[in-house]
């Protein structure tokens, strides 16, 4: 099949995208309709995270202002605050899913949890009201089980199946999967069950990972085998896997082996793709040979999952550049800078 | 058993240092003495690597000029340069051991090996004129083998076996071994196999390492279970195992993640713990309960394995500080600077 010269996409949607607050958030906000995305899901691990439907839709308010060509779809974030009651007035309040995240393993999760089992009444309610459970997929790190980055993400599995089984009508995603087993688990479960893919986990491993900050995020990218099966879910076209990029940003300087007060301090974990993200799934699926795969996952099965429909006339349209384009070294604005993923790169695709 | 206030070691040594070229040489090869070292089995992978033995003595020269305090002891760098003939000129000259690096593994490794087979009749020459082989153990990453940084180390445990089966009479060092696996392969075989565990092994799990630029070095650290095994090993008291701390400086500009000309450059491999080597070991080591293996872990397994009796009046003594040592941030001189591993800690004992 030849390859074509343009590709026009019905309103692509990132099911799982930081924006952030403050100065970040006035820069970074605008790219998403910059990288192609008409419809965004919005992570809430602000600082405070978002517990409250008030604040959650605050803050939507917020995006929109600073966005408004975007359609911010709003999430809580799961935690002891979060009551049954209020689930369902974020439900008639248009927030669509909660956030799990386990305590301490990514940016912002000190509030997350330890036991879901405390979280059947909410996510009960959650069931009932239609709103969808999104899984930061790992477990705490613990040295006496040899739990660590490299396996958190396998051992959190028992848990994705035994939600799956107790709530058989409760939407649920695993987010940003990076192992084979992750993409095996997911497959063998039953449609309530789908399954976020970032873009830098289509293209890292450990080996790129380990040398670069900038390459450094949670879950980290694993294995070549973990990238292969993340690349053949997108490939096999399931509607179970879609676009959720994670589009991370950290200051320039979180991501320094800063060594302050006399202290090391370690990197912030987050990968930026938001500014040229539909252009660079484009570059990777085509690299995998899954660029007929394009729509399917950065359009289609992320909306029908979410019941969210491409509105009308909010194509996208993708051509080959006249020169390629080069990913800039950072991008700075409101104080603030970032490094983006790819910095340096040429992207084989760009947006009419 | 009571813990002691002192501690007196027959002279320290450690079995595997990278102490540079230029500037970097002036400024670390006096850390190895201050560390508390009397002997240094020195690297060779220069710019350009070592490969003649002319040039290895010269090297010697410069490093007995900058830190005359200290015995080194040198290796030659495997490479098609390295005839028969050259093994017994540097045998003959005093170099003490031949290091071998897989292709493109680490730093300064891009003239490394790529099949043993080509160099048995040097491994011959050296066996015969009792020459240390010495193995960087990891095998290049090759995505369609599955093979990556994490498990690069295991893959080459079948070339250790080989070489060992092949050469009864060379004795072989696996460099800073860094998993379950390797250790486990090291006790199964015969007594001219030893290995050598560096300081930062000790402690790094990858959980440490994958945020933290200071942290990676080749092999990577990995779970906890390997560190676990590598603690054994040491608590053991089989002299199979012995100190070889892997030192190796770079600019602190190295270790960050430069975007330089618009393209994202990878951090540098090493960690650098010369300056405070042996009250790094004593603090590492009583923390896991093996203080009582100082002695051998630092001292003795390692003299005995490469047959360097320990000069008279050379002994070291630890003692505990009145107020704990803290790792200083950085240590800058001869218009260049190094962060050391454990900026900020403090170390639970210090040089009499």
């Amino acid at each position: 099949m030849p390859t074509p010269s343009t590709i026009t996409l019905p309103a692509p949607a990132d099911f799982h995208v930081h924006v952030r607050q403050g100065a970040m958030s006035e820069l970074v906000t605008p790219h998403v309709a910059q990288g192609g995305m008409r419809t965004a899901y919005v992570m809430p691990n602000l600082v405070p995270p978002l517990t409250r439907t008030d604040d959650v839709l605050a803050y939507q308010r917020t995006l929109e202002a600073l966005a408004p060509d975007v359609e911010w779809l709003m999430t809580l974030y799961l935690h002891p605050e979060v009551t049954p009651d209020e689930i369902r007035k974020a439900a008639k309040a248009g927030v669509r899913g909660v956030k799990s995240y386990p305590r301490g393993v990514t940016t912002n999760s000190a509030s997350g949890i330890e036991d879901y089992g405390v979280y059947y009444p909410v996510f009960k309610a959650m069931e009932e009201e239609g709103m969808v459970l999104n899984l930061h997929g790992e477990v705490p790190s613990d040295d006496e089980k040899n739990i660590s980055v490299l396996n958190a993400e396998k051992h959190f599995l028992g848990h994705l199946r035994q939600l799956a089984a107790d709530f058989p009508a409760l939407r649920i995603v695993l987010e940003h999967a990076t192992t084979a087993e992750a993409v095996d688990c997911v497959l063998s479960l039953g449609p309530n069950v789908a399954c976020t893919i970032t873009a830098h986990h289509l293209w890292l491993t450990i080996d790129t990972v380990a040398p670069q900050p900038h390459h450094f995020c949670k879950p980290l990218a694993k294995e070549p085998r973990d990238r292969r099966a993340l690349q053949a879910a997108v490939s096999s076209g399931s509607p179970k896997f879609f676009l959720g990029s994670d589009s991370a940003p950290h200051p320039t300087a979180s991501k320094m082996p800063s060594v302050t007060g006399g202290e090391l301090h370690a990197c912030a974990a987050g990968c930026y793709t938001s500014p040229y993200l539909l252009p660079l799934v484009a570059t990777l699926l085509e690299g995998f040979g899954a660029l007929d795969r394009l729509q399917g996952f950065v359009s289609d099965h992320g909306r029908k999952f979410y019941n969210i429909p491409a509105a009308e006339k909010a194509e996208v349209t993708l051509r080959r550049p006249a020169t390629p384009f080069r990913v800039p070294a950072t991008l700075a604005g409101f104080g603030t800078e970032v490094v983006p993923f790819w910095a340096g790169r040429e992207l084989a695709w760009e947006i009419v």
